[in-house]
């Protein structure tokens, strides 16, 4: 029998930095060398080779690497600073044998902040932790130079799916058209679909505009780059190390929140920041919440509402408006918010650039892995407080998506078979109702048959 | 009988200049006020409302000007400069009332043009008339800002219809798209269509290359700009007197040209290069130029040959270079044929910015008047040098072009019937078969039937 | 007799442009080669030299011809743009055989100006011969890039002799330098002195304010740019055509005038712009002007003040304001003096970059070539309107300062003697009276002993 | 008896960020208003009063306190940042009540360099002690924005006293001239005197090459910044933890090193490089000295090299290259070092920005804290080898300059009495010889007669 050898075009090639985050120490050459030993070598290649993928449909880091089994990325120095020696890297990265220019700077992001992964050790020992873990994240988006003070607030972050139906896609791009035209950033998890549409209509909209500084933000983390590797469009690319932080950095960053179609990866995001806002410190924070979607979205939003009545409670969908069809008017609408988070802001003298005042529960900021055993002992049910009852939630369905699209997560269903989580029969109904529906909708995985990576276990004895 | 009442949005603003174009003189203003009586402000109200239109599907600026019979302009002085006032303009300009700023950028280029348009008086008694004209093109591009000296050969000229299917439209973009990701400027007659989608895709391309200072060159008259309107993306935009110079102006400023599927407006425009380049002087010019499109557009470049090879002849052919759906590969082509164009430049030191060693005839130059009684005095015969029969043939579809969508040429047909064309049996019978196959296809005209502008008599005296 | 050869030392070199200057069509170029017998390549050599040479102590274009009589400078066109290809060029322009950049954006200033020089032609047939002329010196003001629109009034005119002892160099260092700290630009006649001083205290200035695109504007003639040519730190420099017009120009651009202690040049301007106000049309022009210098100055003030009073009468003293011995003082003034004219403005809705409501007559804007027979012909008495008065008597000095270090003044001079002028006597007295203190003061000529070039003749008949 | 109370002119602000400095956390913010107990408040409010004080004459912190003894200044956060209220600020560093934009860039470089002094822990626990060091240096200098990698070696580092005689100031700005022409960037101590004449004169001649990039870097330490402020043209300044880490510095970060004349502490700084040079790894290294002041200054140079020869010895001589009077030049001397050092770096493969390859022990490195004790024990003699006498001669000097011009020195000798050093007979007459020449020629200290603070003690048992 013949093994069909598929022969992948790769290019070698020496890149020059993109800016002055090209200024290594020696130290820290050689921790990208892993002369140290310290493991960033594997790491950044391994997001190097996620980043030098944008566009491709890989859903995971491990079929890339079988897919780019030579590709390697060294660090190296030179008398004019460093560059980077790339071999055997996608050729798609490429025109002409150049690196596209947009892709450089995504892979000196990630260097610059995988170095810094390792390097942040908090000096205020005498706050609390969660107040810590803001600082950190602080700390982190002031590094990847992500604040730009005395700017209004003008971030619009877009939560969808990355494998959504082509007319949910225009219509992503249609919204960004609209929120290009009146100047207005745009921040997403990166990776294809509704994080790629908005950009691609801002993009044109900020050509007619003469527009040339606006803001492509892709917020990523080191689990999901590779699923969701950065679309070139992305002009400021910053890695979190991981999902929760990444969350928090969403809301702390972003001003007005648009959600689009999407999948178990969309509903446990909006999860996140319906527990936050049901904390009753948050009560007075302005962080307005859009859903919308296209008239064929509608089943799909419909679905969303039904399962946070059913869980959190109606009170939870006064944080939230949507608007199917309009893209113009989303626009509108989202212009005049940002104009009240302003005016907050200004009343409570807090900074424009990072939403210091909203408070975040240890329970958002502690990362959840997801496996068999945590996912098991989570509990569910709605005599918990309104913010306890959607971290867990958020947690229950991270660990889906988990089993999903994360490495480790399909690693472990494949070893020990699905997750088996618990709950209060109405949740875990209700629960079941929504996934059912995703499933039916196709909004569960993209290539094959779905197969759930979970079972819901009643819990007969609540 | 009822009549119905339209009730367009409009606008009233006030504009402030896009950049130093702003300072006029207190003369200048009240030129473009009238209060001299020059004409100026006419001109200056009509082109300002077609820049305004940008988008809409109108043809002729009478149809314009008769939807928005009220809207007027004025140029004020201020302490800090000038402004526009405008009334009752397209809302379709304004994004919650303010003007979308490459418009702002157009009208602005207007008023720079249209002013210049009277004050160049040749100092260069003693050259002959048609080098006299290649200069007064020169200072015309200059005055606008066109020439980027120092900067190697990167303009293509995108030469197509603006109202095509949208298989051709997306194939324009992709297109773009790979020039783009190439830093490959574009310079198009403006409008849709053609003119519209390679620069929309470079935007895209030049969004993911980080490339801010991409030009996107609209070349336009004022008698073609209210139906051609420039789309909001071009970033230069050049008013030239007429249709001659505008011509003139592509093949000196561009370096490459690529021609898409258009109608009699495209054919004409490359009967324009191809009889220039027809001309024993220009033997040794590098003036690229391919026709693509997509598998579709087959049948439409199957006529254009055959047209030219029974008109011009086969040595004709050797100019152009046909590649039909790969977008990439024609990406690829410009590339190596801009490297040529600098070779060459570089040998006769040249300059690279404006196009000086090519000869045109004053047949290319002299502004050909369509009208009834031109256009039954042209001769067609292939007796005659090829370059003189390419202007002729030139000139027949500059009548036809203008009859289709010119106010001037609509208005004469209206009045004295069809344009009557004699010509060689052979020549006419071409024509007649170019023309049939155009209407056919379908691209003759946008809406309606098509009903040609022009008879076809056969000389039977040849 | 052995005749002592002195070697200079000289540079050649080609000189790639400053900017976009740099487009010439190819008929500019053979003018400025004089290939079209224009003469403008004889003059652009004579401009060139003497701005190749800032910083030398020569008097006159004709000492710098005869010190370097094989400089040449030519255009040639290249493939990127043109260059300059200069000959046995002072070395003293050039560090380490680089062209000083300064120097360079002089070279092509130079170049842009002298080739508008001939090129500007009034299109406003109608309208009054003074208003066509403002408008030309609009037009040349504007070619040169000299309107900065949308920014407050913040030009500052400095006038003052070329040659100062250094107590008052010093001071105006002082005075540039507290004006730099404010951010307030200059504008100067080029040249050293009182023209250099200034610039060269706003420089330091800058450097501590940050202040990066301070203008350090130099408003020339080619009949006086060898004289006082422009110091490397001028880094705008404009070529007016004649003495008139380049003093129109500083009226019209300026928003301030500051006098400090020059010689007859310097008292020249000063009657021009009393002469200018006094005018009834301008009773209400806001162009305030001071009088300043360290307190050894004082004596000279006093002969200017005495003779103004004793020509124009005290009513003229009220529009100047003298200050001595505190730059700091001076600095506050200015800026308060620049708040009203920019209210002023605003009240009228003038311009701030060109001053269109100052009236001139034609007595101050006809070019007054002083020779024997005009200087004789002076009509000089106290019974005429005091602008017509003023106009006179700088004219008279316009013709001394031309017989001290203009070419043809000089020539003019060593062939027919001192020039003669007639006049009430009073008037000549003080005249005589204010010469005579100049010269006592070392004010009227830097080598040699001063030899005066006219003789007063009393008018017995008056 | 009356008390004379000195009335000082002083001012009240706000003021906002130079850049992007001004993003804080809020943890930050309470961390410099002392919330938090760090001390950081009170080291802020000394160093930022020593940067308001530029220009004033006053040699330490202590006095600059008594004489503002109500000035504070409060970090504040705002919706757009972060501002600073200044209370009572001495006025000189204000224009009209607004502050100088140089002096604002220092109080936000200073915030930046303060807050970073507690943040900086090295990571690299299994690297060598003095490598460490190297490596902090590198971070803080990389925190600063002071590499700009890819630019060639350019940067010239000047020694010399803050209080010099006026003709050998005007020799630094002649120098600073001649090394502006030719592009040099220019690196001092911060301060008065040869610090900043080498940056007045280069000011001047990037006016006329119209460089408007040219760096001006100063670098301090807190314990020196109030005898030493930095002038307002220094436009990167830069404040290291303490003297050592300052020096190690600047002979990392420069290219070149001019020396100036001036006092103990130029000397000071001169045993330290040669110190280093001398080191047996570092004979390859291009780091090439001039020493150079005007035709005066000459018997100064000659008691420095007089000094080298009898403790060092003749070999060291060849480290450096003295120029009396010749400013051209030394800028010439200086332009082919710098091509040296680059061809050398290249070489190397070492980077531009950061003399990677220079060795330096730990004893250049080691904090020495100059007290009596200290001081007493410094081993002086030949027998070392030369790079530790080199060290150890320097540690002497730096308590001597810390006896004269530091508030710790000054204190402990109010306290003790002057330091006794012992040491070799022979090393201490040569820096006997030294320091009285230094006396005699007025170079110990700016007022007031000089009381050396230090006795020698020769050592009778050597």
């Amino acid at each position: 029998m013949l093994t069909k050898t598929i022969v992948r075009k790769v290019v070698n090639s020496t890149i020059r930095p993109a800016s002055h985050m090209a200024v290594l120490s020696r130290r820290e050459i050689e921790q990208l060398r892993d002369v140290t030993g310290t493991g960033l070598h594997k790491l950044f290649r391994k997001c190097a080779l996620a980043v030098l993928s944008s566009g491709s449909q890989v859903d995971s880091c491990e079929e890339l690497m079988s897919m780019y089994p030579d590709f390697d990325i060294q660090v190296s120095e030179r008398h004019q600073g460093i560059v980077l020696e790339v071999n055997n890297a996608p050729a798609g990265a490429f025109v002409d044998d150049q690196l596209i220019e947009g892709i450089r700077y995504h892979l000196f992001s990630i260097l610059r902040d995988i170095l810094y992964l390792r390097d942040i050790t908090s000096n205020h020992k005498n706050i609390s932790p969660n107040l810590q873990i803001s600082h950190e994240i602080f700390y982190r988006l002031r590094h990847a130079g992500a604040f730009h003070p005395g700017v209004k607030p003008n971030t619009v972050v877009c939560w969808g799916g990355h494998a959504i139906p082509v007319e949910e896609y225009d219509y992503t791009k249609e919204i960004g058209y609209y929120l290009g035209l009146r100047g207005i950033d745009i921040c997403t998890g990166c990776g294809a679909g509704a994080m790629k549409g908005p950009m691609k209509g801002a993009a044109i909209a900020h050509a007619k505009q003469r527009h040339k500084s606006g803001r492509h933000i892709g917020l990523t983390e080191p689990g999901i780059i590779a699923a969701e590797a950065p679309n070139a469009i992305v002009n400021e690319l910053i890695v979190m190390p991981d999902i929760e932080k990444r969350l928090e950095a969403f809301i702390r960053l972003g001003h007005v929140l648009i959600i689009f179609p999407g999948g178990v990866g969309t509903m446990e995001e909006l999860l996140f920041v319906l527990g936050v806002l049901s904390h009753p410190e948050n009560k007075d924070i302005e962080l307005p919440i859009f859903l919308t979607g296209p008239a064929s979205s509608g089943p799909y939003f419909d679905s969303v509402i039904r399962f946070i009545e059913m869980t959190l409670g109606a009170t939870s969908l006064n944080l939230i408006r949507k608007v199917i069809g309009d893209p113009e008017l989303i626009a509108k609408l989202v212009n005049d918010a940002l104009l009240h988070v302003t005016r907050e802001r200004r009343q409570r003298d807090d900074s424009f650039h990072y939403n210091w005042s909203l408070h975040l529960d240890e329970a958002f900021q502690e990362p959840f892995l997801p496996d068999h055993e945590s996912m098991a002992k989570l509990q569910l049910s709605r005599d918990l407080p309104t913010q306890v009852l959607a971290a867990n939630l958020r947690r229950a369905l991270s660990g889906i998506v988990s089993g999903n699209v994360k490495e480790q997560g399909i690693n472990a269903i494949r070893e020990h078979g699905p997750f088996q989580i618990t709950g209060e029969p109405e949740l875990m109904q209700a629960m079941d109702e929504l996934l059912t529906s995703f499933a039916q909708q196709g909004r569960m995985k993209v290539q094959g048959d779905y197969i759930p990576c979970y079972e819901i276990v009643t819990d007969s004895t609540a």
